[in-house]
């Protein structure tokens, strides 16, 4: 598989572990966890933890805490958890994206959970090869650490959902309203005059979609059903984007529209 | 040289080409340029060109343009070009980086150019490893065809102005203002509660200055150094990105921010 050849260790060396994310079931009754693996190698190489000190820690898909060091014994970290009363939220925002080339989709994995989305709904279109489907850089068993490692970049414990989905039509007429329904629907359009920042700061929505399209666009069809659908097209200025940076640049500007919305409402 | 080693080929295979950059020495008297190498592969595997049709050209620090492929031998093609007659303006946009590690460093090139940056200014640290200066990353011969590659997929001809400045005080104390004066200069700061939309958004300026730390941030001097000398400290929200993740976002709000101001004063 190229994409596995070509970068050996792929983004795993890449992220800095700002809060190590533990699975429920690593963490007993009294709040201990005995870690071994690249978890406990990372506290003890990069962070050189020795007990008594304190590091960030989360559950998946639960709150956010800190926990003491108790031991380290043969390479094994034991940890002593606290965790918050609440869980943080799902971010606000979900993208739908026309699935980009394997070697380009394990890139984004990590960069997706790090900006913060809620939902990856990753469909095919005209201008997408097919056998991108059959990578398995779609398989969880891949993607799932590669999500975890971003959220221990950016410090969230919310691991996104991820579907996929062949039959564009199919799931743009049957399955997204149940998937994300209600929200505000963004499509990026080069072509655009509005830009991305401006639809997404003008209206106040639970949650926002942020459809974005293969190298090379939707094709007229695609187009035409996305905004039959209530996708509002919108800009990012003239420059154009591979499909890793534009989703970075893009999953920013509704996010910061969003937060920059929240804080006029507040003061 | 692990950045080699572990990526060969690097960002060079992640591109798309959406305008071919001559050099103004490989176009004669009569805008005629007869390539070969990469780019000719690229006419003739990728967008499967022959004589009669028409491609995106540019010259590099020149103008944009289109050329009609006269013709096809020996894998080399022979283009007419005629070009614009302005210049595009370099992005409005400067980039102060504490110099990442080589292998980050090596994927910014290509999407710094394409996100657009009219210079780039490279800084030591605190917490800078001191060997990174000696990557040879920092060779033109190495990072110039990666800031083309970036230009060629945004269809910009602008190649971004590069330093390197091992002596942080010395940099800001004594060259900044010659580098990049007169502008808005705008820190990334995780704990500032102002959005960069929001500074960047706020005056009219004709150049903005954007700094962007190491992992880890800006020790309290270089921080305060900073501040002394106008820089005004914004933030992204409440997520740790990586460098590179933390560019894209970053230059992204700015460039948003300019372009929503310029669109309000026009209307």
């Amino acid at each position: 598989m190229e994409e596995e050849a070509d970068c050996p260790g792929g983004a795993a060396n890449n992220t800095v572990v700002n809060l190590i994310l533990l699975e429920s079931g690593e963490v007993d009754g009294e709040g201990v966890s005995v870690l071994s693996g690249e978890r406990a190698r990372h506290m003890l190489k990069v962070l050189k933890v020795a007990p008594g000190h304190r590091v960030r820690v989360g559950l998946i898909d639960g709150p956010a805490g800190h926990a003491d060091v108790e031991r380290v014994e043969d390479g094994a970290v034991a940890l002593r958890c606290s965790f918050d009363a609440e869980v943080p939220p799902l971010p606000g925002v979900d993208l739908l994206l026309a699935l980009p080339r394997p070697k380009v989709m394990r890139r984004l994995w990590a960069q997706l959970a790090a900006v913060g989305v809620g939902q990856i709904i990753l469909t095919n279109a005209e201008r997408v090869e097919r056998d991108y489907f059959d990578s398995h850089i779609l398989t969880s068993e891949v993607y799932r650490p590669l999500l975890i490692e971003g959220l221990q970049q950016a410090r969230d414990t919310r691991v996104p959902s991820v579907s996929v989905h062949r039959r564009f039509r199919v799931l743009i007429e049957d399955d997204l309203d149940r998937l994300s329904g209600g929200g505000l629907r963004i499509v990026a359009d080069p072509g655009a005059e509005t830009p991305v920042s401006t639809v997404a700061g003008g209206v106040t929505a639970a949650r926002i979609l942020l459809a974005i399209g293969p190298e090379g666009g939707w094709n007229a069809f695609e187009r035409g059903l996305l905004e039959a659908h209530g996708f509002i097209a919108a800009g990012l200025g003239p420059r154009t984007l591979r499909t890793d940076t534009a989703c970075v640049a893009l999953l920013t500007l509704v996010h910061d529209a969003a937060r920059r919305r929240r804080q006029e409402r507040e003061s």
